[in-house]
């Protein structure tokens, strides 16, 4: 009997490194540090969020003397605004519980330093990456050269090539200057639109602020420049801001796109159309298996903020998660019975951080055959591989990119996981691999022992079989 | 600047009900009984799956002495098969964590008296809607005499329309007899498929067993029936069984699909590809909210199962729903400590759906211009109303569905949402309202007395009209 279900090749392409995860090893002997998932690094949860949502799960636990006073009356004020005063229940509207999303825009405001923000702009996700494939979904249209285009970073985060195929909305590559830290440079803003219009037709600009997997933190001027660019280019703006608290490099902060546009000319301010985009698997959360962001949207047509709202399908909304997203934009305020503890755990996660990066990137760059630009911001680095020229002919012969060879062999011999720079959507012939640098200070240490092992056998032994060759 | 946004008209159907709601009245002072979800109905949660949810999210409260300790051990499971054994981190496999599977199969096993059942046929979902709408995706293409149909009964899930719109799957609808219980008759199986061929490509039939929203439980005999038709007109069989644990129809039991292919000849249990859905929402659990499910395929092309597989993105996988759906196919077992306490708010859930829907169903019985077909099994009553012909007209000149104009006057007067008939894709001129019966008892008599209150209200006032204008 033939089967009626289509496998329609290319809607979304199959991911060589799960597929190589799963053919190995075990999961459970496997250090998997490609991706930023504080949990599965070893990052203990945050006591208040856990502890709040706990207790909006099984509401008995108010009687529990050990658990503080204000973990139990945020839980009564979250459910209170569940229907049927249960997190099992369906939510009433899909674009978000009304209180989370008022809690979004307080959070915002003061974010931004008194910028103005409206909940009815805001819609809660399951994640940033949900948000952003509903509105690839809905900007996907035409084929060939009316095909709609995104411009892109390159590097970008490693789940957005498979979004923008998933949505069949086609990639046009902006390359970021690796010398530089991986700054935005405009010409090449300019160059790769260019290039672009006549195959395709570019509607929005992508960017990743702080950068993932960068650790870029754009300056104002940058962003400003970015703006006009996308105003005097009518493309609607993308801004990821996932990794927005986490900046650690000395000098550097965090300023949002919609603060810099909206201190701007009113003749960007007023028209230039922004989607930004935030989750609670940033660090100040690190939940992100619990399914909770949020999208703000800025000069948008009513009509079209109102379509968005009503595809945003309720039946994608996870009530537990928009109460985690709840807890990470309204913490526990000085004097809270819950402050102290959270401020210091905060604190040690960002301070586990900035060591970390500097120390990994101290440690990485005096390998031979590697080089890592220092990061500012974000969990992850993103070294760059001087591979020889041998294996580089080697993973040609075998149809792979040489990073991702180069990955498989470590996960083989090494038992860790990295993440190939292939999956960044990096340019030819220049090869890096993504590794999340939040962890315990010891599981790090042995993550960068077992890189250095492989890294330098790798050399040695193309060293050798060079010398004997030769000889 | 002109939006770069599209908005598709047509992709999907704005529902009516929703704006209704957010226009009239605000919820707090709405009953919404429009829907099967238990927590919004007042109905309390399960505390066994309850407790052990709430310690995996905060694991220091396996000190809580007040926990039982079966509830402890299982948190620990559940946290020992998470990454990082967190409920924050994200899963290893997007098809679903292998402990959870492996408790599902044995589930399905217990279930169906000894019937195999392999964890690798098995995906976790985000309820029982997400796995269809990834299936009705795969399945989808073609336009026009190619585009694929699936074969829905009249009336269906008030969710399926959409998702079928949703995936440009063309409906190919079934008449259920109302007059034999909503019962699928044969005949009508293959006069529908008659009548799509040549209008579309159908590819599957889909089956809600027990009937979601006529409460009809099918038996071995119709089953059978309906197998052979899938297979002699190779169509798959997409088998809704969310309400298998909810059958109360006296001499009624809930076969499924499964079972009953299975025991058939092996030229039907050996070629017919079938996949059946099921969730958390189910009255076992009933919290809908955490958002957990599973699907089963059976027969399927392996390429296209692990197709499946991959489709299947890990970015929408909630792993505290994976593990609600562990604890409602794998509860507390006699001589466990919470054995008892389980079995009770079973029992307790149980009942009152028995006695509601005797109650509710006499008593919509009895009122003039309405009559109701007695439900077995599932959560809702779908009683026919018989309006005065005046308000048929009304509704027309007003371009609504009677039912809508019915539900949306009693939404105005009385402060009660039930679904309308239209919402299900019932046939022309024939009018329902949908309505959840698991409530506790004084709010469900509450309920029916503000829905007599309106009907009559309604019925009288049109007899008065009419008698003025004769007169």
């Amino acid at each position: 009997m033939s089967s009626g279900l289509q496998v329609n090749p290319g809607v979304l392409g199959i991911r060589p490194l799960i597929n190589l995860q799963g053919e190995i090893k075990p999961s459970s002997t496997v250090t998997d540090v490609s991706s930023g998932d504080l949990q599965r690094a070893g990052m203990p949860p945050l006591s208040f969020a856990r502890q709040v949502l706990a207790v909006c799960l099984y509401p008995e636990l108010v009687e529990d003397d050990t658990l503080p006073p204000d973990v139990k009356q945020r839980a009564k004020m979250l459910l209170s605004s569940c229907n049927g005063g249960s997190v099992g229940s369906y939510p009433q509207t899909a674009s978000g519980i009304p209180e989370v999303l008022n809690s979004v825009a307080k959070f915002i405001r003061r974010r931004d330093g008194g910028v103005t923000s409206r909940s009815d702009d805001i819609i809660s996700s399951t994640g940033s990456q949900k948000s952003l494939q509903l509105v690839l979904h809905l900007m996907s249209s035409g084929v060939g050269r009316t095909q709609t285009g995104v411009l892109i970073p390159v590097p970008c985060p490693h789940t957005l090539p498979m979004l923008l195929d998933d949505t069949r909305v086609k990639q046009v590559p902006y390359r970021l200057v690796e010398e530089r830290g991986w700054a935005v440079d405009l010409d090449e803003l300019h160059r790769a639109l260019k290039a672009a219009r006549g195959q395709c037709e570019p509607r929005a600009i992508y960017i990743s602020n702080p950068g993932n997997p960068t650790g870029h933190v754009q300056d104002r001027k940058t962003m400003e420049e970015i703006i006009r660019f996308a105003a005097n280019e009518r493309l609607i703006l993308l801004a990821e801001e996932v990794h927005q608290d986490s900046v650690y490099g000395s000098d550097k902060e965090f300023l949002s796109y919609k603060k810099v546009l909206f201190e701007m000319d009113t003749k960007y301010s007023e028209t230039v159309e922004m989607i930004s985009f935030h989750s609670i698997s940033s660090i100040c959360m690190g939940d992100g298996g619990l399914r909770g962001g949020y999208m703000e949207m800025i000069n948008l047509d009513p009509a079209v903020k109102q379509y968005i709202k009503t595809m945003q399908s309720s039946s994608s909304t996870v009530i537990l998660g928009q109460l985690a997203l709840e807890v990470m934009v309204n913490p526990p305020a000085p004097g809270d019975p819950s402050y102290r503890k959270y401020t210091q755990e905060i604190l040690h996660r960002k301070e586990t951080l900035s060591q970390n990066a500097q120390r990994a990137c101290d440690f990485l760059n005096r390998l031979r055959g590697m080089s890592c630009q220092p990061a500012m911001a974000g969990v992850f680095l993103y070294p760059r591989l001087h591979l020889p020229p041998r294996m580089i002919e080697d993973a040609k012969r075998l149809g792979v990119q040489a990073d991702l060879l180069y990955c498989r062999w470590l996960l083989e011999e090494e038992g860790l996981c990295l993440g190939p720079g292939c999956e960044n959507g990096q340019e030819e012939e220049s090869f890096h691999v993504r590794l999340c640098i939040l962890a315990p200070a010891a599981a790090l240490d042995d993550v960068l022992a077992r890189i250095a092992s492989f890294h330098l056998r790798l050399l040695d032994k193309d060293a050798k079989d060079t010398d004997s060759v030769e000889t």
